[in-house]
């Protein structure tokens, strides 16, 4: 390869450890800012380093990889404005938790949990899940300020900063819509597949692959040479990210995903695989369906029949298909871009092991 | 006054015009993004629309005026950034609505109520207080993300806004750490005056006078020299502002302040005027107060009782001494500050504004 430096297969490895170093040193800083306030706001930031311990690290690789790709050398400023997108994320978690009243996150308690139990240790008055949701809301909104705020900290001249922002703010709109959208197809309960895959596309295909990348590339100041590229790569890997979710959501392994057993099932969620075994269910199925899906108390032999039902119908064959299918799309499609070296290769990688993966 | 130009009465109010003015357009502008997601997205915008109507648009009054009273000349580009403060206060009221479990704002069902009574509406399927509160939630991030939005596309120099963030990353942060003390504080249910007034401090008085004021400086270049004079004013206004508010939480027209009557005593608030009261009851004014504040069924006959109490341990006429004595103080050092004119006259006025208002 005279053209490019040869990629270290331990590239995606050592940007996960810079990233959390980058996130580490911002929640040291806010420190003093928290304690001025008063020495009562440790709990909101100890359980932000615990939940920030776990984590793929996907948006900031997809940011940085995006940004590299382009053509921008690596440096502090890119791995600090690409970790921004991880407090992101970490608002994201928690109040999506808060919404879905799930009780754990990363094989930890969820924030609004946590807090919870601390009001219960503590014998405080008042309603201890009441205290847990309002705290998740405010940790939630702390990191949606640190957001930019870490961005705009990243050493980045102001003019990348600029022309990065269009991106960076539609991005966190969509997410918002996606997951508003989201709640409203638990709640309309229509159910389709193509209603299932708008949710997809927002919530995760654009928000976890896309947008990063093409906020990597406006960054590094090659937004227009990069965006569909990066388009055709990210919208079919987001795509299958998420089936691969949608599939672990169900079948997967608690010590794996880091949730309990048939999660998705027991909050009701609409997802593509269930909206297709719908599709194909014979009466007998949908009623099962219908009896155990989003049922507060679902154990495991109401677990175990809603993904008999999944697997008889194919559905589960069928998402595995699409995964593929999309993975391929995704790799057929950075194979033709102007992706340069040595993201092309780590954006290779990417895909696989966001498709692949079991947690 | 041949050193300023004379200030028209209607500054103040000419002000808040433009401040609306930037908040329809700026709203108006998400559409496509929102629509772009799907139709579905209009009730979240509308619910902000109607929400962004009312308000005394204080924070970008106080933003604006800091710029002004530190050399700023008037210019869209400054009216707009102060505006992005209004987002961020919606945000706070509609996330600080949830936890409060509110019903009503400014005259209108709350927004988790307002989705809430959406969903019933409907008939949509699963919890209407779940959906509501999903609904509150992300539409007061996306408030969160179209603050500092607002703020960048504010047209304001690059080195100004490089300037000013500080400033607006600060206050972020102790906002969301004065809301949790204050959830701490209900929790606690310690209800000392002494560790109320942190919280006042807090939420309120840096928040929403103290640092609106020291944006305006530091976007104007002049925050050095102008910090401190706008916390000798700002932090002792901040401060009577919340009081006011606490005597209206209790004694205010619910056809002025826009909420239900004796809203903060249902809602068990440890107010100042609360922790005054508790510290002067007898035996019989604390049962009083012990077997009614947070009782969510309150009604007309509990809520006159704890006015009695109020009344009688003299927490009402030493919250309203305070007051004055604050406002006083603001004002002394309002007269004594580099401020210049016309943002000097129409601080005063709004100083009386704040603090001697009926809503």
């Amino acid at each position: 390869m005279p053209h490019a430096a040869p990629r270290s297969p331990l590239d995606a490895e050592d940007l996960r450890a810079r990233v959390h170093k980058v996130i580490d040193a911002f929640l040291e800083s806010q420190q003093p800012v928290l304690r001025g306030v008063g020495d009562e706001l440790g709990p909101l930031l100890d359980a932000l380093v615990d939940l920030l311990q776990g984590g793929k690290r996907l948006r900031p690789a997809f940011c940085y990889w995006g940004w590299r790709g382009a053509g921008g050398d690596d440096g502090e400023e890119i791995v600090t404005a690409a970790t921004a997108l991880e407090l992101f994320q970490a608002c994201a978690l928690i109040h999506d938790d808060v919404m879905d009243g799930s009780d754990i996150r990363r094989g930890l308690p969820s924030v609004h949990r946590r807090f919870a139990m601390l009001h219960r240790a503590a014998g405080w008055s008042g309603s201890a899940e009441t205290f847990g949701m309002g705290a998740a809301i405010l940790l939630g909104d702390m990191c949606l300020n640190w957001t930019d705020q870490l961005l705009h900290a990243s050493g980045l001249p102001a003019a990348a900063l600029a022309r990065g922002r269009p991106t960076f703010d539609v991005m966190r709109t969509e997410l918002m819509a996606g997951q508003y959208l989201d709640l409203l197809e638990q709640a309309i309960g229509a159910g389709s597949v193509e209603r299932a895959m708008r949710v997809v596309r927002f919530k995760s295909a654009k928000y976890t692959v896309e947008r990063p990348l093409h906020l990597g590339a406006t960054l590094a100041g090659r937004g227009p040479e990069m965006y569909a590229a990066y388009s055709a790569y990210g919208l079919p890997l987001g795509t299958a990210f998420q089936l691969r979710d949608d599939v672990l959501g169900v079948f997967g392994d608690p010590a794996e995903t880091g949730k309990p057993a048939g999660d998705d099932l027991r909050e009701g969620k609409r997802t593509t695989l269930v909206a297709t075994a719908l599709a194909r269910a014979g009466e007998k199925q949908a009623e099962v369906v219908r009896r155990h899906l989003g049922d507060p108390a679902l154990g495991p032999s109401g677990i175990s029949q809603l993904r008999e039902v999944i697997v008889e119908t194919g559905a589960l064959a069928e998402a595995e298909r699409h995964i593929d299918e999309l993975t391929g799309q995704a790799l057929a499609a950075l194979d033709q871009s102007p992706v340069a070296e040595p993201a092309r290769g780590v954006l290779a990688e990417l895909a696989i092991a966001a498709t692949a993966r079991r947690g």
